[in-house]
């Protein structure tokens, strides 16, 4: 097998897009990083306002907002134009050739409504299938796909997807045709042994982690986020860092003294 | 010269956009026209309602939105997230490979903040360049681009700029690559001789023209639109139509019936 192309993949949440300063700090060190690279972006806080401010009452469950027909429309508003285009705009203002796109965007995340038979969690879309091919058109054609928390059912709907899951997504798909790298930026350092927020593990293996995970240390909302990261170092993903968005320029040079850096074993 | 490629450029405005019934007859008819083609959308009333739920006053000189930046806002949203995506996720539902743009996305539409000494108009940008090139190797990958009015300065600031005239700066930049055919949809059946809503003047030359301005007959709103189409023709883009939305599918025909179809002489 050839030497695959390196791909590098991070993903920003609220803690970024939230605050201007932070978001421009982050577009300043992302802009110039050479390579092939996407960006996924979560929503924040600012839907939320929005509706909010539309008189549209915000409905929670598990963590995860309940998008109705009226909540889809300020969803598919905030994080597919406003976000979206703050963030291309901005990268082209840096000299990077950045491209927005949703899953609907020449089809590249098809996802399904989720039927859960419990809950009705609305227009919440899981991911089907990642368009592979098109990605990688955008990616030789040297665009910087960058990627709103939206999905689309095929049949005329938007949905609303988890910026996380769409990470892992990508980067399970992608992991095929280049040695994927793939950063969570969250609000912390890193993954934490102790309450202490510069007590960071820089690595962690399997077995690391079902230790941490026993001894109830690792907090309850990272467990899926690093679940699906061992998953994907599983499928093939050569590296998935956590770290805070301020370290990317320390994470990308592969500094283990940045973030925490999962390992299979 | 080899024989050039057809390209066929549409443009739907509010009376499309604002009427969901409307908006999915059009889709029903535009998503199979076969060969390339590119779909402009304006901005509708949607953005004037969300404007004034956010409590936000729209102003307007001659026609045209004062774009603070607060409206900037919005525009950014309405036009690049929920219409943009409406109808590239509808056209998806209906087998075309849809892909929506901003001028930001991919650097597509450079524009420039319009400087007035007169009226400061904010956030509006007249188009600088067309990055025909892009654009080309979305449409040679089978992509329909559909594209929202909105552009970029290109440093970091999306501008709104009206949908009639990013679809001229369109059809001006890419007929010397295709045979470029445009058509303008809005709520007349074509360019009218009288009151008589079925009036409608099939062809119309730049002599003509001048008559019909000399007589008062061509309403004031419309000059605009018929002055940049001549100027187009004269650019070298092969056809420019005047039609109603509902009269595509006979339109692309070239059904001289159908809608006004302008001629140089």
């Amino acid at each position: 097998m050839n030497q695959m192309q390196q791909l590098l993949i991070i993903k920003i949440g609220g803690n970024v897009i939230d605050q201007p300063e932070a978001l421009k700090a982050f577009l300043d060190d992302y802009a110039p990083i050479a390579g092939q690279k996407i960006l996924i972006h979560g929503g924040g806080k600012i839907a939320t306002d929005i509706l909010r401010a539309l008189g549209i009452e915000a409905q929670m469950i598990d963590g995860r907002r309940i998008t109705d027909k009226e909540t889809l429309k300020v969803v598919t508003m905030v994080y597919g134009g406003l976000i979206n285009k703050t963030i291309v705009s901005g990268l082209q203002a840096r000299g990077c050739n950045a491209i927005g796109l949703t899953g609907a965007d020449a089809n590249v995340i098809a996802a399904k409504k989720r039927a859960d038979k419990n809950i009705d969690y609305g227009f919440v879309g899981d991911v089907e299938q990642v368009n592979a091919e098109a990605i990688i058109q955008f990616l030789d054609s040297g665009l910087t796909p960058i990627f709103a928390p939206l999905t689309h059912d095929g049949k005329g709907a938007m949905l609303n997807t988890n910026a996380d899951t769409i990470a892992a997504a990508l980067a399970s798909a992608l992991c095929k045709h280049y040695e994927t790298r793939l950063i969570y930026c969250f609000d912390k350092k890193g993954v934490l042994a102790s309450a202490d927020e510069d007590a960071v593990i820089s690595q962690l293996n399997l077995a690391q982690y079902s230790d941490l995970k026993a001894q109830g240390i690792v907090t309850k909302g990272l467990l899926p986020k690093l679940d699906n990261a061992f998953a994907m170092l599983q499928a093939g993903v050569h590296a998935v860092t956590l770290c805070h968005a301020a370290q990317i320029q320390h994470a990308i040079k592969g500094d283990l003294v940045v973030g925490t850096t999962l390992i299979l074993e």
